[in-house]
């Protein structure tokens, strides 16, 4: 039952497949060689190599296929896949081994790797927020000049139009797009600080180098190595459960709504009782209150792992690895979710008689 | 020993008194009746209420001494004081009781009365997050062409300059007051919905009447009524949180560099021990670790308050109660401690030999 | 708005008289100094100073009368107030000063100041689980054999008796009052560890003392030092959360069945709207999902601070201070709320016609 | 990078070839077969259906082959597996079909087969606590006599024996042995509560039916139905998190021990640098604080999953499995992670010179 997001059947629930894709091990390991890749060239670029030797390298990486088992292996020694895959690079590259990875440090890699991974996710985020505001947009369209019981402190208040109640939901959504619009450029950023971060390795070519790695990889180039300042993606996770959280309003109003005795809403489809089949559940709405709970659960971890020490620490970033995956999958499921809650939906409120 | 903040010693360790008058009571009831008295104002604006009535109304209201006892009382029936507050303010109005309160709820006066302590708080951490980096510039300026060991997985890696330790310590603050910039407009905005939240008890008027708030209250004018849209909440203690969780890091690595063996830096106080009085503990130091994982626990709260259910949920609204008011303290207190540090500092790395 | 439990007018809502007393300053100091009393008894006991003026010491602590400004002058110095309180005792005790605190430490004074705060806390919490489940057994005597539809994932699903949502709103309060049992002697505990916690400062006479103490202190002894070993802590932090968290699923159930158009109970009391006079808002149900929350975001922080450094971290102690007794306060807080709410149901479920 | 424990390359530091068995989609079937298997023989033992009928359902379901298409499918649908599952097995087995899941549940099942599960996660981490505790006492015997500088505040303090560093390893340990004793009777239990939980579907038989699932499937036979009394789950997760906790604190000693300049321990593995090969790094101590961190960010998911409305939360419900076996896996790697680095010290402290 572990793995909910790619579970033979569980997965029927949670799965997202974009996202898993997104998140994959053979996506990331592309990314990756991407970065060795470019970084090759860039040793050309700026001078470190000559540059055909660079190009060969470069070449030599992208027609590489690396080993998962020795890649794992790798991971048992070293805590991360990186030396080993430096290792399987260079074992047959001859003389080009010199113009692999000399100068760079694992985390470099990956980090550069998250980045591109982020900025898939960030897409993919978007595309969702615009279509789900879309979808609710056109649920105003359709049953907003109807009315229901407004409700506070879970009890009947007075009277509200359904537009009202559909504005509150669509409002956060509108805001995340704003802040997702401003957080990507401090996050989808390349990553070039050598061993201990200061960019010294490379020396007067490091600023250079990740240039040319931005502009090959086509990411922002920050103004700083984030070895250890990991507040961009704390900060990241944050928007991610505040997408999920508002979502989970959603979930919850509905599942409150489709009420026996409240009966403010109609859903198609449901899921059914193994011992009930008279029943329709709201299973995708009880889902986007799960999901909204599980994301606000993880965000802390990411709040934690920004106490860093000193030039890097192995615990703190590890935790980050175990955390954010899930919270970006949760999250675009979370929309995918909501989006199929909307077709589902046949009435809201009454119509004025 | 439950109220650290103003606890009658341990606040030594944990009190803010600049953030305590921020979020004290006091402060908070000036706020709510600063809102009752524009709004009375407001409704003579927006011509529901004879202007002078509307003036009266509002000096009376500004006159008025509330009983804290009452206003107990109150909360003992109603879950919250304005009931009771408004009754007091009526109960010898006479006349002028119909141009107090009518049309708004509860909830406009405490998230109006909100936002104005969030303005307050944000200028106290902007200007303490200046000042901070303003500190460890003068530190860089001081010790940053001293050498230190590079400590990768807490193991000596290569020499760095103590100017490079210190810029991963000051990024993320220069990062926090862009974030501060732009979430301010966000949160620190006028609220006036009414019963429901959808503006329509003044009906043509409730637009007029919540610029109207904006402008006598010197706050920004929402788009939105948000009495359930909470995001801007969240996404603020998120920030206060990656505030404390920066800051945990220099506390982090403060107390890793003073350790005998390791001895890369110098502080001029440090507390006692009750048994070794050889000792001299880095105490503002490990506080900066504690208020960063306190607030890191703390945020999740602020997430699962989103899940706020119809037109108002008492239980997510009163979470926030319990929740943001200490994280901004906590936050507040992190930056005083920070800067304290900061000055007794004597000397970090060595210098050239 | 910070300290809800003993706010101006937000204690009418969050505050519970016996737990504040119980975690209040006054208390904790009268513990300390019980402890430093019974120490300087012990020393005597144990031969390492004379009866007699072991006695003398004792009584000269009992006597003293501590100034809050001086416990909060030596928190800014020292982190915690135990330094300045023995400089407080030992200034002018003359010839006595030799038996007051040798040998001891700050962080035994503290936790066994601790442990009986726990004892009381933990008696209080056995009396009002007892009681609720009273209150409950009684409802069910009432109420319990009339009928209300049985509902799952939020959809009616078979008719039950208003016996068995009851005996499920029972059952793990029940269980709880065991947990309580379970855990009581591995926190209620005596520390005496001495400045890192080996018992070695004492040598031979350190059982023997920490015997004493636990005799005087009424406190189990434990089989040894838990300056640094906080799982109980965090263990008995875990019970808090799931008794108020058991008390949360009553409390939402209780806002579902007063919803209307559901109408499954009926409340006697009820509290107000500023603006919709026709409301009965159940405020303490809500208040019991709200403490449920808190009490369930605040635990991390004990788990968190498990990773306690070598033989005393400052950091992680000082985190516990932060949560523990705010969750002790909820925990009880959440007991007395939902006695009330139980005396406030005037009915459940429909009779048989 | 999404699920770790079973990553191609990142298992090799997070994965539990033992934990992912017990937790595997394919144990998780086989447990929800047994249930099924044996509530149909069940139906015969209390009467209900004809025993030789019982009997030979039971064996239709025993040899049954369950495609994941269909129960994936049916998850889509459904929200959970049992209901296609359940209709799987009816599908063909013609008059057999009544005396198979008649008067059952879905919850029934994946409870029941959850509780199997715990069975065999409670033997795992019993025989590895048993284990790490051996390992620790190991270490006591070769390098206990040994001393090391007691550090608190992070600061040196007074010598120490390594004896008294590695007892304040051990003592949780036992401690949690303990308490996995007193734990298990409340959550490896049966569940038998029918669509709404309270027994009535079977009625008079539904206690015996609940006798003879504990009898076949060894399983403790609890006094009530656990639908929605969820507590029993969450004090479990707080024992994972107990665990993992305590172990965190042994990786972050050692990782302080290992620092440079600090020298205490010596170990004979450790993970190298892409950059700098003379690095031996402590992968696995920091590990162990990785999952420490880790499992205390889960632990409130299990306790905001206790506000389980009414008699069955579709969204609590799931909120546990998102969390529940991850915190399990983390637990077992923790410890089998913390052997290894035992076997790994080769050295701690100096001896007497």
């Amino acid at each position: 039952m572990s793995d909910l997001f790619e579970h033979p059947w569980f997965s029927g629930l949670f799965g997202d497949a974009d996202a898993d894709a997104i998140w994959s091990p053979d996506r990331s390991l592309t990314h990756m060689l991407a970065f060795e890749a470019a970084y090759s060239r860039g040793l050309g670029a700026v001078g470190l190599v000559p540059p055909d030797q660079a190009q060969a390298a470069a070449e030599w990486i992208e027609e590489a296929t690396l080993d998962p088992v020795v890649l794992h292996a790798g991971t048992v020694q070293d805590g991360l896949p990186i030396p080993a895959l430096v290792r399987s690079l260079k074992a047959e590259a001859g003389f080009l081994a010199g113009a692999i990875h000399t100068g760079t440090t694992s985390q470099d890699v990956m980090d550069t790797a998250l980045a591109i991974t982020l900025r898939e996710t960030s897409d993919l985020l978007s595309d969702r927020l615009t279509r789900l505001v879309d979808q609710l947009e056109q649920l105003k369209a359709i049953h907003g000049s109807n009315t229901i019981m407004g409700r506070t402190r879970m009890q009947a208040a007075l009277p509200i139009t359904v537009d009202h109640r559909l504005e509150t939901w669509i409002a956060p959504l509108s805001d995340h797009l704003t802040r997702l619009t401003q957080i990507r450029p401090r996050v989808e950023c390349v990553q070039m600080g050598g061993p201990v971060g200061d960019g010294q390795t490379l020396g007067a070519q490091n600023r250079e180098m990740a240039a040319f790695l931005a502009k090959s990889l086509n990411l922002p180039l920050p103004d700083r190595c984030w070895h250890v300042t990991r507040d961009g993606l704390a900060d990241y996770a944050g928007l991610l459960s505040l997408i999920s959280s508002s979502i989970g309003k959603i979930g919850q109003d509905i599942s409150l709504m489709a009420q026996q005795g409240v009966d403010e809403i109609k859903l198609k489809a449901g899921g059914g009782s193994s011992a009930m089949p008279h029943k329709q559940n709201p299973i995708l709405a009880e889902l986007l209150v799960t999901l909204a709970r599980y994301n606000a659960t993880q965000l802390p971890g990411m709040h934690h792992a920004l106490l860093h020490e000193q030039e890097r620490s192995g615990s703190a970033w590890a935790l980050e690895w175990m955390i954010l995956p899930n919270m970006a999958k949760t999250t675009a499921r979370s929309l995918s979710a909501a989006v199929t809650v909307c077709t589902q939906i046949t009435s809201i409120g009454e119509g004025r008689k």
